[in-house]
């Protein structure tokens, strides 16, 4: 479906809400699955995150996970003013909470930045709490809001389509996610079809407040509808 | 002032929301300093979690501080139905809490009892997340409420009234902390003192909802108060 999207002119930007790889090893894992994608391809929290960081002269402690630290390579980390918080995994230890939590309480105002919101996810070995958990917790500890800076921010869509150079209207997300993919990219102005693969479950076509430009089976029926309408 | 109130009849019943040790060795810390109290004077959230289970034929997963664990001695804990939340310090591993994410998520209506809400606490080597952050957490994952035990919880102060076998009315709480002791104490139709110690902030004077029926500057002073009204 890619290449047929490559070959019809489009162009494709890729937005996921990774955060326990940089983009260059997330884009290396595609390439090895045979998906012809660079990184310039790809948007995601963690450069979404450095972008707001300089904007803003702010200087993170990062909870997040080990194989992430390298996005934040350029960023001045010393005497933190604001904590980026991310998917840490086994990074999540009852004394980095603490940490994170002493830093941000020891702020006069404390600024948290959020890789996302997801409330948990599903690995070989089980579901585990995604970092939305985690946000949650420092966000009652500390009496604040969370900046969430991955999907479904506007922000985030809105960055991915200044990377494709094309306005909203003239840009269409295909996602798994009625909430994350589907609503974020809506709000931005876009429209967005829901593939019934992945994280879709059937009680998403009644969902309250989120509804679809169109459902599709599988990404290979997205690309035939896209191709035909041109 | 602990013998003051004895020796003047008064009944007495110490409210504690500590759930990092049994009654019995929280009893033997307070007499080791010199307290006169024994096991039944003290109300605390593990005894009325117990209470809770067998009302409702719950079976629990814990996660509790290691202290903490002999208090569900005598509770059935094969097969759970519910879990149980404490301030379970360094148990508050990213395993541990994946586990109970993972039990909680797996039940047709899941259950979690929490035995308090605090946001944070104060130890010698640093601020530490109280138990109601990691409550906050699991609610989110799951999209659940929790029920908690502890203070300020009605059915608290109602359990430790009945352990004094007086109403309400003829009852006073003595405590430092305006929303748990003055504010659920109030709300169980007692009158409560806010003693300006420990806990105690200047802006507590200034609460939206909760307001003492009278402020005193410690405990020796609210026993002289209560005494005098005798």
């Amino acid at each position: 479906s890619l290449h047929r999207i490559k070959a019809s002119g489009l162009k494709l930007q890729l937005c996921t809400n990774e955060t326990q790889a940089t983009r260059e090893s997330f884009v290396r894992k595609l390439r090895a699955l045979g998906f012809d994608i660079s990184v310039a391809q790809v948007t995601a929290p963690a450069p979404a995150a450095c972008h707001l960081l300089r904007e803003r002269g702010l200087r993170p402690h990062l909870l997040v996970h080990h194989d992430l630290v390298p996005e934040f390579a350029e960023i001045d980390k010393t005497n933190p003013n604001c904590v980026v918080l991310g998917d840490a995994a086994e990074n999540f230890t009852y004394a980095n909470l603490n940490e994170a939590f002493r830093l941000l309480i020891g702020m006069e105002k404390p600024v948290l930045i959020s890789l996302g919101k997801g409330r948990y996810y599903k690995e070989t070995d089980g579901l585990k709490l995604d970092v939305g958990a985690y946000m949650k917790a420092l966000e009652y500890a500390c009496d604040i809001q969370a900046e969430v800076v991955g999907k479904p921010a506007k922000r985030f869509f809105e960055s991915a389509l200044a990377e494709l150079g094309v306005p909203p209207e003239q840009a269409i997300m295909i996602g798994d996610d009625i909430v994350s993919d589907v609503g974020g990219a809506q709000r931005c102005g876009m429209r967005a079809l829901q593939v019934r693969t992945g994280k879709f479950r059937p009680s998403d076509e009644n969902h309250p407040e989120v509804k679809p430009d169109a459902y599709v089976n599988n990404l290979a029926e997205a690309v035939d509808i896209i191709l035909q309408e041109l």
